[in-house]
């Protein structure tokens, strides 16, 4: 199954026999004091050097959230999207804890962009599904829902399921939902990984669809977290991840993306991992 | 299935449920000018030096190979294995392309033994097997025979299951053959690593045998070696591989398996990660 997001000179098609899309994460105050601060003064200028480092280091669509308290969300994500749209073309990902905002989001946004998100809440359902249904956009489906998130695979599945046949009833198609299951972190759960991929392999084989990922939270509490995270890349990757959500401009990171397709046949004659490291260290 | 290695004083067991069993590749004179030196010199103390370190850095067992040209090689294996047993108890993995040089081997070596290696060859199978057989040990089959080796995944099966059948046929169990599917370098071949790991797949689903590989081949000829390795070995052991064999002294690799094995929830409460972290990292 494959998603394709357009802004209106770009087009992203995210799929399983593909190389793997990149979504950029940097822009999302939560836990960045300096991008809280310039958000909460109305300044965008780092959301703008945010956007362009990150495609510069190849994120294929940018992830924007710009939720710090004591602003109109709604308002500041308008500006923030058609700042971004100055500086780069690539689809982006519309990324609101509310519902108002992903709408106030869409109505500026020129082509399909990507939600951020929905759950299998039955509030979040039926207050995210047909805002984006209305805007022809494309949507992030989380394995949670009123009981929390569910330690196990199978329910995990369940309420992606559940979320996919929701969007359905509606008019969104099953390659316009993107689930994500919601990697844990290990320091707390040494089986959290390891059900989590399960969880991938499940959804894929039994929905199709496409999945993310954030790549950082299962290294939570632990040392060697990049390398830690980089390996959960390339094994999500294995078991059904087409586009998860990071920081590109972390090397690490970014070359488990570059070596996951190299590994998996996806990067013929090795030629865009050697480029990008050419690019990216031209004296060795 | 399990393989179980012996020294007189340690047990080492191999097998899918279990944390990942390194085989220290660094007593290796291929590639390495000063160790060959050594070795043609019959200076043994650079193989002890070796042998310790490994083991310092997590090895298992650790492989022994002696072949230079221009020497005794089945007397200075003998001496080699006996001066590895002055510094560490771990089991041992006899390494040579001669099959006397693997028999002299083992009638020092006390316990149960690794022989690497045999493979699909009609010659080498009858050269080889019996003296794994007479002395009780186990043996790595390379999927390899007369023709070659095969480029795709069901191909290579085939061999392993002949090794397995061979094997069977005069008293070594299955549990006894370490199948390496032999990786290749994807620099000539981008579709190498994919399929030499639909081979560690068959082999597992089909025969159920461990399997080993070598695991720096994959990258030769590219840059980021080590991350490319790393990579694929946590990829590896995904689809089947339990017992790399490997450079441990590298902390990029070393750590590789550490991360496979916690993401893989073989590491209760992170420990052992945790633990070899701070023993290396003290500092931090």
């Amino acid at each position: 199954m494959e998603t394709t997001l357009r802004s209106t000179k770009e087009t992203v098609v995210i799929g399983p026999d593909r190389p793997l899309v990149i979504i950029g994460e940097r822009i999302n105050p939560t836990g960045r004091k300096k991008l809280a601060k310039a958000l909460e003064d109305g300044n965008l200028k780092l959301v703008q050097e945010e956007a362009s480092k990150q495609v510069q280091e190849g994120a294929h669509v940018l992830d924007v959230n710009v939720g710090v308290s004591g602003i109109d969300e709604p308002k500041l994500l308008k500006e923030a999207i058609l700042a971004v749209r100055e500086v780069t073309e690539v689809p982006l990902c519309i990324d609101s804890a509310l519902p108002r905002a992903l709408e106030a989001g869409l109505q500026v946004y020129k082509g399909k962009a990507l939600v951020n998100s929905v759950n299998g809440e039955e509030r979040k359902l039926k207050e995210v599904l047909p805002v984006v249904k209305q805007y022809g956009a494309a949507v992030i489906g989380l394995t949670m829902d009123d009981d929390g998130i569910p330690k196990d695979a199978p329910k995990r599945l369940q309420i992606a399921r559940k979320i996919v046949e929701e969007a359905q009833k509606i008019g969104i198609p099953p390659e316009d939902v993107i689930i994500d299951p919601l990697a844990m972190a290990i320091s707390t759960d040494h089986t959290a990984a390891l059900e989590t991929l399960k969880a991938f392999r499940l959804i894929r084989d039994e929905l199709g669809v496409n999945q993310t990922m954030g790549a950082s939270n299962i290294s939570f509490g632990l040392p060697e977290r990049h390398p830690i995270n980089g390996i959960f890349l390339a094994m999500a990757a294995i078991h059904g991840v087409t586009c998860p959500i990071l920081d590109p401009t972390v090397w690490e990171i970014r070359r488990s993306i570059l070596i996951t397709d190299l590994l998996l046949a996806k990067d013929e004659y090795c030629m865009n991992f050697i480029s990008v490291y050419r690019d990216k260290f031209p004296k060795e």
